[in-house]
């Protein structure tokens, strides 16, 4: 069991070291044994560690202690570690390098044919990096690693994608692959999981203590956050809501099941449903068909809305989380629905003693979410440090 | 934040000794620190602790250390700490008295009118107590607590009942009260969770990571524990699939909203559903018309049986977790919805990418097990242990 395990408990002791000096620096080897409860040593050996990977280093600043020796004292040194952080989409991808803040300090976004194989793009994430790198003169030496976000599911242990309906993918070994191609460490995770991770170190979440995003898409998922960890569940697919079962009664899902709750609002459902009267190719021109007073439309987007809702009523019971970020064109974008949200019509789905527990918000970091958070997921994989 | 917070570090380093002592005693204090990296100063002042608690205790063995000395070896006292465990319900409560090791030394159950108040039926569970220690011949000081679980929505902080619909209960304070009726500290919380705790310390999921349990009863709830720990959510209720929308075209639940999953399968559902045509006041009689080649009966129930997967399903896309107990008489006690589990009919219900990732089993503790729970959640909050 985890509990007992030394593995965990030393990565524990490390994490707990590592938030101590990011929260209270500068601070002595002395006053980190202190508080932690650890031994010299233990505080020791983790200190060297981190000093090693280039996180910590010693201030000119000295305290004299209580037995009139001197004590060096440790803060962070945050210009020491890059993280990339890359966005994999169906028709474009975007690379970042991020800083040990979150900050984005190079962006690019490069189109991806859908008809590209899996080898095709990652050889070109591949090129992208190392052009960034030299066109802006980075050291390569800083960068620590590579965090991909994407649709679907991804074995995050492995980095292996079991399967990305969107790009067509079906287990595609993209750490590897990419570690080949590049020589740096990769991790790859769920996109909406990555971006709530986002949310929560820099964004809409900050402090909060359980966070559920939700994605509004060309599919529907969620991310649970717990006190700063993913809550990733037996197979990385915690938070799969588009495919929980809303209506017994209603539509076929391409999954092979009956009423799921993506079938009523992802984005390619309610553009499926619209070209049974009209050839419409994007959720912009359904919301303008609404505005130009077409009924099918309205009952389309009318019967979205309230299904947007369920979804969000859904998620703060089973979860009960403190914080509920919406994120997605859908529910961003149009005014019809962000006025839903602004008069607070939510409250009319969800159950009465849970309407004072929580708040919903847009996110902060909008299009940056994946890509900081993939390079925070990078961070926590390769130098074990949370944010 | 909770990561950096110095009490937060304390009990976590508390809890580290203590399982270290309980999976690998005998063990000396100079080994706890070594597999801690915790100073001997901490190692020593949580184990006197322990000790004082009356958890730990030295053997008579002891090692020879490198350095030639003696090392007195620890190990845990099992004899020691006894809680008692309240299951509370409508027409009953039992009172349980639970060792160390989570075995029901002593149970009783006694009736209760569902006209008796609040303040009533805490006398009455202070008297029972009482009369079961004397009786018994148990030792009053090695009683550390009592923990109680109920139907509905707990602040287990306070040990308030904030709503028990089934009891009619709204802020009560339980815990208070029942603390100056007994003079022992008591812990109250949401039945199913400590049930899902005590599945999981001692029943069908021990050792698994991520717990799920629906309970099917007078009303439909869930649990989830995760690395052994209750997971609340913000006000304590998570969990609360009953309420959450399954067919927003659907039937008025008592709630105020439309197409709440537990006006299919409660069991108060399915009798008002059968009261329509015929006055019924039990699922055994239910199940009996349907026997009889009722059709009426028939629809109600095949219905609920597509309900009860849906519910199963809902709950792996949304906690993805390795065990799912299924508890409740609807589920555990007739053969036409145990065959529906033994044919394995739920993988109809359950996505795709999903379906070998879990495992469905009956509650293993049965009916002991909220009684169970309930003392161990008491060890938990008075003793800072975990199972």
């Amino acid at each position: 069991m985890q509990k007992h395990d030394q593995d965990y408990i030393k990565k524990k002791n490390k994490a707990t070291v590592f938030q101590l000096i990011k929260s209270s620096s500068p601070i002595s080897r002395a006053s980190i044994a202190k508080k932690t409860g650890m031994s010299p040593t233990t505080v020791g050996r983790i200190v060297a560690e981190l000093y090693e990977q280039g996180f910590v280093k010693e201030t000119e600043e000295q305290v004299t202690t209580g037995l009139g020796r001197k004590a060096t004292m440790l803060e962070l040194d945050r210009t020491s570690v890059l993280t990339a952080g890359v966005e994999l989409d169906k028709s474009k991808f975007r690379i970042g390098m991020v800083d040990f803040d979150g900050r984005i300090i190079s962006l690019r976004e490069v189109n991806r044919e859908v008809s590209e194989t899996a080898e095709q793009t990652l050889n070109r994430i591949g090129l992208e990096l190392q052009s960034m790198i030299e066109q802006e003169g980075m050291d390569p030496g800083k960068i620590i690693g590579l965090g991909i976000g994407m649709p679907g599911i991804v074995d995050e242990q492995s980095g292996e994608v079991i399967l990305s309906a969107q790009l067509g993918w079906r287990n595609v070994r993209v750490a590897e692959t990419l570690k080949t191609i590049t020589g740096y460490e990769v991790a790859v995770d769920n996109e909406l999981k990555v971006k709530a991770l986002a949310e929560y170190c820099y964004g809409a979440a900050k402090g909060s203590k359980r966070t559920a995003l939700i994605g509004f898409g060309t599919g529907v998922g969620s991310a649970l956050i717990i006190n700063g960890e993913i809550y990733r569940g037996e197979t990385n697919s915690a938070g799969e809501i588009g495919h929980t079962i809303v209506d017994p009664n209603g539509v076929m899902c391409e999954c092979g099941k009956i009423g799921c709750l993506q079938t009523y609002i992802a984005e390619s459902s309610l553009i499926t449903e619209s070209n049974k009267i009209k050839p419409i190719s994007t959720l912009n021109e359904l919301f303008e068909e609404r505005r130009k007073g077409q009924f099918w439309a309205a009952n389309i987007l009318d019967r979205a809305i309230t299904f947007i809702g369920i979804t969000i009523a859904n998620v703060i019971c089973l979860y009960n989380p403190d914080t509920v970020i919406v994120s997605g064109d859908l529910v961003e974008k149009y005014d019809e629905v962000r006025s839903f949200f602004e008069n607070d019509q939510l409250q009319q789905y969800v159950w009465e003693p849970l309407r004072d527990t929580y708040q919903v918000v847009y996110s902060a970091l909008g299009s940056e979410g994946v890509v900081i958070g993939s390079s925070l997921l990078a961070q926590e994989k390769f130098l074990s440090i949370e944010c």
